[in-house]
């Protein structure tokens, strides 16, 4: 019984210590970097934003993690707390948007004194980068789930959608797919390979928002995406809400080392159909490849080209996939490996 | 296995459906509400909220409820998404904000089409009344838990605070407190009464938040805060932002007829510490009386005095309770009486 649990510091003490930060700091700082967005944080009935620069919109995204569906029971709390946000400010990124503040609502079964420092360490130290401040939300006891709705800044007129992919463009990728997913299943025992991977789990276990990134796209890329669901779901999302189509070239996507020398099949599956891997897909104009290629040098970052939008035939044939051969992939399989991950339906 | 219900929908058209609203309506209208303030609702990777009127900023509040603590378990869904909204519509209304759209995220065991329309019916029909658009959120399998973040729109400089309460103001109370605790108990066995009560339990089950209240308070009120933790526990609060002290009179604080005939101990306990009851707690000066009368008879809802803000003679010494012979409480049952609801502490 929590009650009893010499080491509670009581629901409002532990807000205004760990969340708020009064007398504790994730990084050796007592004081959370200051944020001229925010004109009231945690303490009052609500949080209070100030009014934007003239021309920018608040772009708002929402993520809810549950114990065993998103992440293993005894999870890192310090990986918990990074990828919670991450996951939010990888949806910021897909809409080009400046990270400025979140609000986290968390269920916790009890009162862990280390697990919550820990879980607020990686929360406040991602966050920290962007200063993006938690500026409110909500503690309860229940089954172990992370809510937290993100915040960003955003030109209005140019902010990426999914909507606006227009036929010839390039689609592109950045960085590599599949890993998460594939380290994935070798947890769960659905594979195994020889060599270590230890160095990979940061992919499934700390991903990276593509924050600079998305921001770099703005006035460049005509529609955008982040791969949260599984690359091809996620760019049919994106195809669907344009009204075109696509050609994909499904062999030549990027995939790290780690997934060399596997099975073809079985990376296509990670690649394609693989989730959680928190890169963007976006669309531009051609015109645009060397100024999009300085983007990613600058950031040190690949971006690839992995096919181009076309003018959509028919609803049920969005996607052509193309394999190494330049042969067309049965529709079948193209159904498989374009299936987003559903909540309540899809089969692990 | 939720896979194979025939019912089921898909999350993606769940959410199409239900939430966006697309070839559905919870009141045979088929078009929500227009809403200036909203210019990207679900759909995309964020929703984009328009820059708010010279002047105003952005209120921001979440809270989170779990089944078997916040609600029981097959508590109705219509109420459910009722009330779900209507906590959070609380808190803004204790800012003064006028609300403008909401994010959901939920979590829910399995999908029951029945559960999700009422559910939804519930949500949108509180919504619409404010017009206030649900604009995005997070769908996934797991425990029953709703988690909302709503956002409003109030004047920078005339927010109703916590922190701004002043020596001499009066303190207000909405309408009646303690029906919900009191009906929480009967729920629970916890006591018993003769007479029926099932036309008093839309207090615990549909509470109404007091958004008209709270915007004409603004420029009257000096400080304001919602009570959903217990009245005297949420006034402490207020009392330690505002470093000030209170008295208060504690049987001259307004119940319902439910609560008439039951023992002053029992009635006590509801009415100070009782919870879960969203009326709007404020102080203002007494030159403010006529005119807080004034919007009390226009919203026809009652507002008491019940106390009276004071110099903070000492932390632990803020709150001075006396009774209905003028004699000051013990200093031990005030702390009993305004020991706010602590999720992993208070036991119920």
């Amino acid at each position: 019984m929590t009650f009893m649990n010499p080491d509670y510091l009581g629901e409002f003490d532990m807000i205004r210590k760990y969340f708020k930060r009064e007398g504790w700091s994730p990084n050796g700082l007592n004081i959370p970097p200051s944020n001229p967005y925010v004109l009231e944080s945690i303490g009052d009935d609500c949080a209070l934003l100030n009014a934007l620069p003239a021309g920018e919109v608040l772009a708002i995204t929402s993520d809810m993690l549950v114990e065993g569906r998103h992440f293993f029971t005894h999870a890192d709390p310090y990986l918990l707390g990074h990828k919670s946000l991450a996951v939010n400010l990888s949806d910021l990124a897909a809409m080009g948007a400046k990270p400025i503040a979140y609000s986290l609502s968390i269920a916790l079964p009890e009162f862990n004194r280390l697990w919550v420092e820990q879980f607020a360490t990686g929360l406040h130290q991602l966050a920290d980068q962007y200063v993006c401040t938690l500026i409110g939300g909500d503690t309860t006891a229940g089954p172990l789930t992370i809510s937290i709705t993100a915040y960003g800044s955003v030109p209005q007129k140019k902010a990426l959608r999914r909507s606006t992919a227009e036929v010839g463009d390039d689609i592109w990728l950045s960085n590599t797919v599949g890993d998460a997913r594939f380290i994935l299943g070798l947890r769960r025992g659905e594979w195994q390979i020889d060599k270590p991977y230890e160095n990979m789990t940061y992919r499934m276990d700390a991903p990276i928002a593509r924050i600079e990134l998305g921001q770099s796209l703005i006035g460049l890329a005509n529609a955008a995406i982040d791969i949260s669901d599984g690359l091809l779901g996620d760019l049919l999302h994106l195809l669907q809400a344009s009204h075109v189509g696509a050609q994909v070239w499904i062999d030549a996507i990027p995939h790290s080392s780690l997934l060399e020398e596997i099975d073809l099949d079985l990376r296509r599956l990670c690649v394609l159909r693989g989730g959680d891997d928190y890169e963007l897909c976006f669309t531009a104009p051609k015109s645009c490849r060397p100024e999009i290629m300085a983007v990613g040098a600058r950031l040190n970052l690949p971006l690839t080209r992995i096919g181009v939008i076309q003018p959509s035939v028919d609803c049920e044939d969005r996607l052509v996939l193309l394999d190494q051969h330049k042969n067309v992939l049965a529709a079948d399989l193209t159904r498989y490996y374009s299936q987003s991950f559903d909540h309540f339906r899809t089969l692990p």
